[in-house]
């Protein structure tokens, strides 16, 4: 059977303030329509497959259980990155299902075109189906981004979009990245795997055994998640199976995929005015442009002459960043975790 | 006798939103020290003169006697611009004493030196007593500023630092501005006047009778202030009467005046940090300079990447603007009473 495992648990602070520790981004109702990131993946799941596994952390079951009821959720005691979380998964999901097939996807994307992306993941389900290879979903570029990963690709393309994957690239420096997009070989790596449970523990016990026979106890209930889980190494499941792996594959999707890494990538969501803002809340915006302006009450944001600029107010808090900087919020949250500020993260 | 009259009744909307119409400029906390500016001005007067009348708007009354509890406190139940306030005080003042002389203060100005002030406002005084001219305070200007009003001196100074007014000039541009500067024949207006309360009922009678009938019917307790203030002419005192006046004369003071007139004003109150940042309050500041950065509680401020601008959360409300164009939050306030949102104001 075909399961979607959604991988929840991240921290989320690249939208602080909006985002915190116990409200992480995928569960902000920032989606087009007013709904979740983490919604938007269940129903992204639910048109090619036919169960839905997510694993997130315990903090956050209340409030993913709400946004997905129907949904088998699996609560990490601490956060070990995707390899544990993924793995756990999968050892669950075989327990019950030997032959299950996961579509592994990350719970804080935006796809605009979602109709495309189900055809390439139907076309991907049905590749590793057939051969047991390894899928992933390649995002054509459309700009040097460095916050990425890639994916290196053949130079010959094989049939039916399915393209063998050379090599996996950690996010590129600036020229790098340059020459990728030059290159039409590089596509964005998007987080989506498909594979077989069996052949994902098989490679788990191959690169990470610890981890692997970690996961079958806990899906056994022979050990404690809490007992054993902090001892896991923390490590993508990039690093440590994909980029090792065999017969990995990609189609390239053209669908709009965006991974809402910061807040300049929410007006593709919520679309701008006829000054470029992007508002959401009480907002007053004089002779300013291209910002964007967010308030979570009713306290107003009133501006005046001010350009490409994010600002948020957010409960306890109020962010005022330049919009080509939005990335550099963890600064912040450094700044903050360092000053003894923890009660606005 | 010497009279202090503090003009305070005004609805200060140029520092907004920490000022309200509930909660004028010069009622903040925002002299160095933490003190208001009322308060400033209740000590400069009090340096020099022996009594102090303040006039203010009914709704600030309460507020006002906090600051200044000695004060006689006249409420006007509308404002009807500086003609008619001093005026009213004038007349108030003259009942009691005939004699009286006038040191008229804004209520919301800054002074460095206070000290070189108060001999300025003594040699004022004295001249005003000796010759029967009416006083003025002169600022060397620092810069072509458009937002003051200018006093033209005669080429050749009088002796004693006591100079002829030529003329009183409006606001002028910034060309205009440029040649006042350049000339040496231009000082600020700093809206300090000094002047018997018998002449200046006087030009009053001459140049506005009705308001001048009026606020004496009122001092002498023969009408309500209520019934007659609101038909009376919005006009300035320098507009009604000195522009007209014979025997103006000024002493021009270096003396580090400050008329608070927007935001971009603090810094010189309040100071700025190593990265040029005047901040207030709940702040974290990341690669961030030249900033106003004021909160008015514990509701953080966080920034990152930006300069020059003005961010201010207080009460229900947040600013950003650009430091350069802090005058221009009456654009805001505008643009609020225009939408409805004057819950804000």
């Amino acid at each position: 059977m075909r399961h979607t495992v959604i991988l929840g648990g991240g921290s989320g602070t690249r939208l602080w303030p909006a985002s915190r520790k116990a409200l992480p981004k995928h569960l902000l109702p920032i989606a087009p329509g007013g709904g979740t990131l983490l919604g938007a993946a269940v129903l992204r799941g639910a048109a090619v497959t036919q169960a839905l596994t997510i694993v997130t952390a315990a903090s956050q079951r209340a409030a993913t259980a709400l946004v997905a009821p129907g949904a088998q959720i699996l609560s990490e005691p601490v956060g070990r990155n995707t390899a544990a979380a993924l793995g756990l998964a999968a050892a669950t999901i075989e327990r019950e299902d030997p032959e299950a097939v996961l579509l592994v996807l990350p719970a804080d994307q935006h796809v605009a075109n979602e109709t495309l992306l189900a055809e390439v993941l139907a076309r991907g389900l049905a590749a590793v189906e057939r051969d047991d290879v390894i899928g992933t979903v390649g995002i054509p570029p459309t700009h040097p981004e460095t916050g990425y990963g890639y994916l290196e690709i053949a130079p010959e393309r094989a049939s039916g979009g399915v393209t063998p994957v050379v090599r996996f690239v950690e996010k590129p420096d600036r020229a790098t990245a340059e020459g990728y997009v030059a290159s039409g070989r590089f596509l964005w790596n998007a987080g989506i795997f498909i594979v077989t449970a069996r052949r994902l523990l098989a490679e788990l016990e191959a690169r990470l055994p610890v981890t692997a026979r970690a996961v079958r106890e806990i899906a056994a209930g022979r050990v404690a998640a809490e007992d054993v889980y902090p001892t896991l190494q923390g490590i993508s499941i990039d690093h440590a199976v994909m980029e090792h792996a065999e017969r990995v594959v990609t189609i390239p999707a053209t669908v709009g995929w965006d991974d809402v890494g910061s807040w300049s990538a929410i007006p593709a969501l919520r679309g701008v005015d006829d000054a470029g803002n992007t508002i959401a809340g009480t907002v007053v915006a004089v002779e300013s442009r291209g910002n964007i302006l967010i308030s979570d009450d009713d306290t107003l944001i009133a501006t005046c002459g001010i350009s490409d600029l994010v600002v948020v107010k957010s409960g306890n808090a109020i962010l005022v960043i330049r919009k080509d900087q939005a990335q550099d919020v963890r600064k912040v949250v450094d700044a903050l975790s360092a000053r003894g500020l923890a009660r606005y993260l």
